[in-house]
């Protein structure tokens, strides 16, 4: 343990502080020990050597037995200073070993196995909890246990989620918040993160092309509360009676959203995009208040069909409220048409939100922010830097154009946080803009990556990852064995095909083949995360059955791990 | 960068694994490069020497310059391996001094900086976006920087909010959370943490005392959305018809929740305890229909209030719904009798929601859970480990009695989410049954915690919080310049208390006196947060003028601290 150097690290802070109260530097160590008070004095000597504020101090790695120690020997603990470093560091390799793996194409994606085998306890990996506690040694073994059962959702091999990916700047970011520990409710608490927030919200009503990026926004816990914010905002500019007197106080108000129609496969029956269906059924507008918008063949809203419904819903007695567009669908990567939408929506004065979720961060490139065009008529937008950016999870924006209406929406004058008597200028405390009370800090591991890569680095990120699923597109669309979903080049990085076995090329089209191709993508799926080579997703859609997605958010996707995945789905699915 | 030693560390994977369709291992290499071949044959020898499966390797630390590089050059860049072990070793350099320093009393809480002054850039730190990235020396800088302009929520002198304090084996369990950077809706997806999460939440059911620790649960983005769902679940009870018609198909229906009145001083009205009001927004029930109950002097909803609205809110042909029983409000900790109000809810068959965001964790003190008796009796649940126990932000608990409601209330069946085809049992798959679709991963260091510490160690954390704070109420009840807010013992940690300046201890009572003292803790915290030396709440409530609350969730805190804050209070205040 006495590796450690334990010199004095911390005075300096009394030397940058130039407040006249705090002159009598002297009544920091008030009850501190003596021997603080000794270190102290070291620490000013220490200081003056050093630059003033460089306070940084080199840890020192030591072999450490930690079978012996407990989390009572961890700071606060007295003389816990360097069992914390050696357990932290013990930790941070197991972390950086993982890193290191995840990037590593030698290495499985996942270690399968079912929820009772985990249960019953895997080589002494044990989930339940017990009233006594467990030394250091076994926490470590825990915390090396829980990587090695998951999934490394950062592997160049990963197609399975939207979010994918582990960008090292992102990652290191997420380590400071969580050692920050605060959250977002007031600048009291939370200053720097508060003014990132704003600065980085800014920016991106800027990207949106909203003038001088005016405007609100947040950062909220995910999409679907992100687009749960548009509709409350939007009830709210047009009804503000329902904050007070609920929604009987409104007459029958509607929301319009992209049809990915049901389907019906025996008696499964599955609704796709659900997150303004989901909104409807939460906020008190009902599901069935929920109308679903006709689409393309690829996936795109009919803006017909829009004004078609808005007055069928009119003759109906019923208020059109609130229209969704999406730009990136979750699984053909579509993008409705925003100015022919908003040219509706100006018609019948109706909220216009962009759900860019998925597709936002398409924003950030010259070459493809055309598909969302018209996005600067929207009155809000949803925006998910933790997916198309490669943000880690979570970091989700909810961004409206109106100055001041989440504040008017969601304020509840909380008193006790929001204190107009403060000594700062309270306008920077968000948490009243808020439906939660604490809100996490998702912010700083974004401001961080944007200040690591610039503008330009995320714009190379998304036209990379666009052209390595062209690549895709391109080498499948024409080849034995696949068929595509949909007609032409996809707009995003989602690619949707059907793998067809040699046991079904020769089969006509009809009921048996398509039960039997609807079984193919679930079996190969199985079998590619038994083997943990691979992951991608698949599912019905409408009347089509089970095809695989792919998507490629992850820049340490290369083609060949392209190639990689179409020989994995040939070699697994040949004698399916 | 020849410092880090690069042996293979990954292809004993698989060696770990038995599934017969890998048994040929040398698919896994297909499309690796010539150079990962012979690391893999390298991996192999390594992993003979080795035990199976212990996959450690050792980092070595190395001078780095970082001036030169980039985010571009770190993994998954080619040769990026090294910069960025060597980046986040730095990382952690940086978080672990910070670590240090928050458990060292010779370190301010806080360096505090106006709005403007951060925006303005302090000494270099620049908080703007710009389109050219920075190097990695620079990104170093930027994060020294984030951590020195923040609030040090750990240290022990910081008592400002009911979650503080830096717990490390919860820190460690936070770096390993983003390092897995997933999310919570499949179990295809995040087996462990999924499997983790339902332990504890039976265990924590266990605890309120529900027969076998049967019911539901999730963990939720904090205790707003925690209460939030209780009220859509009782709502979904009762009138299961709202969700897919909206409100109009329910009568009008109310919520009663514990009133901290209105507060009239000047212009500003102020309303405390808001998160029922807010869901009651938010759900489209509506503020009014929100009805405040009547408390005693010690802030305990009067149960005799709560049966004469229900009776009122029926004579007025309303249908009263929920009912919210606070187990340790905001600013008293008050806990409402849970029994009494229980027997009400059962006689006039309301769901009994209750909030114990705060007091939750008393339920693991022997001594102090008989302030929560009649718990079991409630339908739902709120509990923040975030809070009395010590766990990072954020984690907090939605626990519901009824088993599928949870499903039941939010599913809308997506599709590409929740295939019933999957090889594995779906039921584990708990995206459906929140309102977000992608969820933090918020059980990790919870579950870490509870196993580092064990159920003995949460409850030495509780009453000795609670101890500390007795402390605080005994040396002041009876000293000079205080007067508490409430008479007797506190029943959480929660101590309330005007301090009287000299200035005014002659005075008589009377609106003078009155305005005077209401600007008394507003401009001691100013010069505490100015000072950096300590941070502690202060709010009115109902009739009474700003007073300090103090609470005590950091098991940092002494009594020491204690003596530290009032002779602070004194020195500060002694001119006011």
């Amino acid at each position: 343990m006495d590796h450690l150097v334990s010199q004095a690290e911390s005075a300096e802070d009394m030397f940058c502080n130039s407040s006249p109260c705090c002159n009598d530097a002297g009544f920091l160590q008030k009850n501190n020990s003596l021997d603080e008070k000794s270190r102290m004095v070291g620490a000013f000597k220490e200081s003056a050597k050093n630059q003033m504020c460089d306070n940084s101090e080199r840890f020192t790695r030591a072999e450490t037995d930690f079978s012996n120690l407990f989390a009572r020997d961890l700071l606060p603990a007295k003389n816990g200073e360097e069992p914390t470093i050696q357990f932290l560091l013990e930790v941070v390799e197991i972390l950086t070993n993982y890193v290191r793996k995840t990037f590593d194409r030698s290495t499985k994606v996942l270690d399968f196995h079912h929820p009772h085998q985990l249960l019953e306890g895997m080589e002494g990996f044990n989930l339940e909890l017990s009233d006594q506690p467990e030394s250091l040694e076994q926490i470590l073994v825990d915390c090396r246990d829980t990587l090695k059962y998951g999934v490394r959702t950062g592997h160049p091999r990963f197609f399975n989620q939207l979010s994918s990916g582990l960008d090292i700047i992102g990652l290191a970011g997420e380590w400071l918040t969580s050692t920050a520990n605060t959250n977002m409710f007031t600048y009291e608490i939370a200053p720097v993160f508060v003014l990132m927030e704003q600065l980085t919200l800014k920016k991106m009503r800027e990207i949106i092309g909203w003038p001088n990026g005016d405007g609100d926004g947040l950062f909220s816990p995910g999409g679907a509360i992100s687009n749960m914010y548009s509709v409350m905002v939007a009830r709210y500019k047009y009804f503000p009676e329902v904050k007070t007197k609920g929604m009987s106080a409104a007459p029958r108000l509607v929301l319009f959203t992209s049809e990915h129609v049901t389907l019906h496969l025996g008696k499964k029956k599955t609704l796709l995009h659900y997150s303004i269906k989901k909104a409807g059924a939460v906020l008190g507008f009902g599901k069935e208040n929920v109308i679903l918008l006709k689409t393309d063949e690829r996936g795109r809203v009919i803006p017909a069909d829009l004004e078609a419904k808005i007055i069928d819903a009119k003759q109906k007695g019923y208020v059109p409220l609130f229209v969704n567009a999406t730009a990136g669908t979750t699984v053909y990567g579509a993008f409705d048409p925003i100015n022919d939408i908003a040219d509706i929506c100006e018609k019948y004065n109706l909220w216009l939100h962009v759900d860019g979720a998925w597709g936002g961060g398409l924003l950030m490139s010259r070459k493809h922010r055309h598909k969302l065009s018209g996005i600067e008529r929207a009155n809000s937008v949803t925006w998910n830097p933790h997916k198309m950016m490669g943000v880690p999870l979570q970091c989700s924006a909810i961004l409206v154009r109106e100055k001041g209406i989440l504040q008017g929406c969601n304020s509840m004058c909380a008193g006790y946080l929001f204190q107009p008597d403060k000594q700062y200028d309270v306008n920077y405390d968000t948490g009243d803009k808020a439906i939660q009370c604490g809100r996490h800090v998702d912010i700083f591991k974004f401001w961080l990556m944007w200040k690591a890569k610039g503008t330009t680095g995320f714009e190379q990120h998304i036209d990379r990852c666009l052209e390595i699923s062209e690549y895709l597109y391109n080498k499948i669309k024409n080849r034995e064995g696949y068929e595509m979903v949909f007609e032409g080049q996809p707009q995003h990085s989602n690619v949707c095909f059907w793998y067809i076995p040699p046991s079904l090329r020769g089969m006509p089209d009809g009921d048996e083949r398509r039960e039997k191709l609807h079984r193919v993508a679930p079996k190969i799926k199985a079998m590619m995360m038994e083997c943990g080579t691979t992951m991608v997703g698949y599912q019905p859609q409408g009347d089509k059955v089970n095809f695989f997605r792919m998507v490629v958010s992850n820049h340490a996707v290369t083609k060949s791990d392209i190639d990689f995945l179409i020989d994995e789905i040939e070699r697994l699915g040949h004698d399916v």
